[in-house]
């Protein structure tokens, strides 16, 4: 087999065969073919899209090309949750241990951030001590002893999603929803999941800003998923306004402990039960999804999704009073109050520019080698259609520098619009598809 | 500037600024931008094609990566000629001696054959010492003394273009209009001509298999010319039949020189008379087409063609007893006659796959790496429309190597179609544009 017969296959708008495009991902992995020839496939890719047999063996391939994990052992069907990645996103850090304490296991892979949206990874590196780098064989022991595991992507797990991934970001064919597919189902699946519940973000601070390209991509890898033997769920939830008030890492990780508490805001309350419900639907726990938020609610109540954070953190070295005191985390020395420029009522809001503005402040990463301030960070006092006063406060901002901080507010300031219209009110949940 | 915004600027069919592409063609050259991204990006070109002001910045870019030669102090419009490719093509050995003969400089740079095409500077290999290597002054010095030399692409000649060249041939991006239109012009304006005649060949041989593809290239470079203040005219000519009868070096080589000679195959007369007329015509030495067949006719009558052919010979240290003695030139040991396997009329003839039985004799290359035996080929002993006597001769053929000349024979049969139906007549010429 020859890369170049494949490239040219794809952009004349073939599908290639499972083992044609095994044999590239296994060439691309060994690097006997070259980012060259990767680079201009998955270019076509992004042009001519792919077919599902096609995507299931992309999908398969770049999971094999390293250590599949194998949870066999442990009893119940493994679910895991997926978010595309948006502005204020610290739900995975409240619903893995709900989820858990409910009876499915949990088996979560998580990212740091980059650019605009922050990274779990990043957000409980603010619990002192906390080591998201376990190996295989401690990953699958803690699950096996208490349900669940939160870590980061080994070197060993789906090789070629990292080189891969690496390479479109520098070539402009990111914004494929097959390779994007590709790229998540090959690392969740290589975690021995049983299923996945999506949460694709749909608006103005997610990857897709409309709801067709949203439904797309949840299509897709609910299809892919399916010949794989993989059940695939997924939400379409609302991204024109930050979720919840934090935005930040140790602030946010901090909400993600109110919401277990009983507290947090009501949208990250919210996505936390849906979410939970769905989980525990495919893990077969729940008999509906009524039946699941029920359970969910019931664990937050009785305080077992706390008690199964603190295990948690235990387990994996982190500072368990963390979940008690807030001064145990990181927090910036000075606190500021951002105005309101104008009165009005609060008619939209960038929220990617949010994402960049606490990115300023020090807590997000321009490019992945930069280091994070996990003590700064914003709290967003406005929601949009609230109406609000000239002067009155749109965010608190914890801060270190001066500079940035100037940078930073002005910054948060312009992603806001007043007006006099309210914008139409948009459920947190849009869709729910597989 | 990042390259990455660039990809994907021209992934979204947006056209580059002047200075992005300039940018990019320089980087590219230094290695500050990879083989990835550039594979990528001609991977969108391919999808999106490019404006005339951006393949302009292109060609440009690529002609000032190396050295631009600077024939100003030779006076006359310097013309050159570009053929596409096709099996069995050697003009330019009997036409840059007659228009130099002519009055118009001829600053000629020709390249090696690959696959299934010939090349002029393989061909011209076969006189004896003859050297198409010279440095830029030499190369200067010689058409300022006798109008005309004939050399390779040298090292310093549009540098990315050979480095685009040989990545576009390994990531499926060598079927690109505006890329093949920048790399052909930017390589000959690096020559210091003027004006440029375009030999696109269309038909079973070319690289362009019908007419549209081959008008669309030759508009092409004629308007981007047009931008550059270089005159550029096209000949759509028919590639259904092998041009001439030799297919091969040494022979191919003769049989140009037959035709300066007065002699030769009517085809290859003809070709070269068109191609000469319309290069008299761009070097403002003719006054009409008919006025420039005239000229060149008669350049071959009187012999002042081949005494400018025995005048490049000599200057470029070739034995010029080879425009006398075909015994000078390698041939092959053995002969043998490939008969046709049925009687009929020759319906069709798959040019490409007569190049690659040439290519299989040792004619040509597989890989730019194989060393060719310049000794061998093929003399076709019939045209389309032909009627055939089972057992009559279709071909001879000058072997080195039995096995080889099996497998080639056998290759040559069977691109033959022989049928009850003559095809329909195509003329040599079937276009003229610009």
């Amino acid at each position: 087999m020859r890369a170049v017969d494949l490239i040219r296959k794809k952009r004349d708008g073939k599908e290639l065969t499972p083992d044609e495009v095994t044999w590239l991902v296994r060439a691309y992995t060994e690097g006997t073919v070259g980012d060259d020839q990767m680079a201009a496939f998955a270019m076509a890719v992004f042009f001519r899209g792919m077919g599902g047999a096609e995507l299931a063996a992309l999908t398969d391939a770049m999971m094999r090309s390293g250590n599949v994990i194998d949870l066999s052992a442990i009893s119940g069907l493994k679910v895991d949750k997926h978010s595309t990645g948006g502005v204020g996103d610290k739900i995975s850090i409240c619903l893995a241990p709900l989820v858990a304490a409910c009876g499915v296991p949990v088996p979560m892979i998580s990212g740091r951030g980059l650019g605009h949206t922050g990274g779990t990874l990043d957000k409980l590196g603010a619990i002192p001590g906390f080591d998201v780098a376990l190996d295989d064989a401690r990953f699958i022991a803690q699950i096996a002893d208490i349900g669940v595991a939160l870590i980061g992507q080994t070197s060993t797990l789906a090789p070629a999603d990292k080189k891969l991934y690496a390479l479109r970001d520098v070539t402009g064919t990111v914004e494929s929803i097959p390779l994007i597919s590709a790229s998540i189902l090959s690392k969740k699946l290589a975690e021995g999941i049983d299923a996945l519940v999506l949460d694709v973000k749909v608006g103005s601070g997610a990857f897709m800003k409309n709801l067709d390209d949203a439904r797309s991509l949840a299509k897709t890898m609910i299809t892919v998923g399916e010949r794989m033997g993989r059940r695939v769920r997924a939400l379409l939830t609302n991204m024109d306004q930050v979720l919840g008030r934090a935005v930040g890492n140790a602030n946010e990780t901090w909400e993600a402990i109110e919401v277990l508490k009983g507290g947090g805001p009501d949208d990250v309350v919210e996505l936390t039960v849906e979410l939970g419900a769905e989980m525990l639907l495919l893990g077969k726990v729940a008999e509906s999804i009524d039946d699941g938020k029920t359970r969910i609610r019931r664990a937050i109540k009785d305080g077992r999704g706390l008690d199964r954070f603190r295990r948690i953190v235990v387990a994996q070295g982190g500072d368990p009073r963390a979940l008690d005191d807030r001064a145990v985390m990181p927090e910036a020395p000075n606190e500021s109050v951002i105005a309101c420029p104008r009165g009005g009522l609060v008619s939209a809001c960038d929220v990617e520019a949010v994402g960049r503005a606490a990115m300023l402040l020090g807590a997000g990463r321009a490019r992945s080698d930069d280091v994070i301030d996990l003590g700064v960070g914003f709290e967003i006092e406005v929601r949009l259609g609230d109406r609000v006063e000239a002067g009155q406060a749109l965010a608190r901002a914890r801060f270190s520098d001066e500079a940035r901080f100037n940078a930073a507010s002005k910054a948060l300031v312009d992603a806001f619009t007043f007006g006099d219209k309210a914008p139409p009110a948009t459920p947190l949940v849009r869709e729910r598809l597989g």
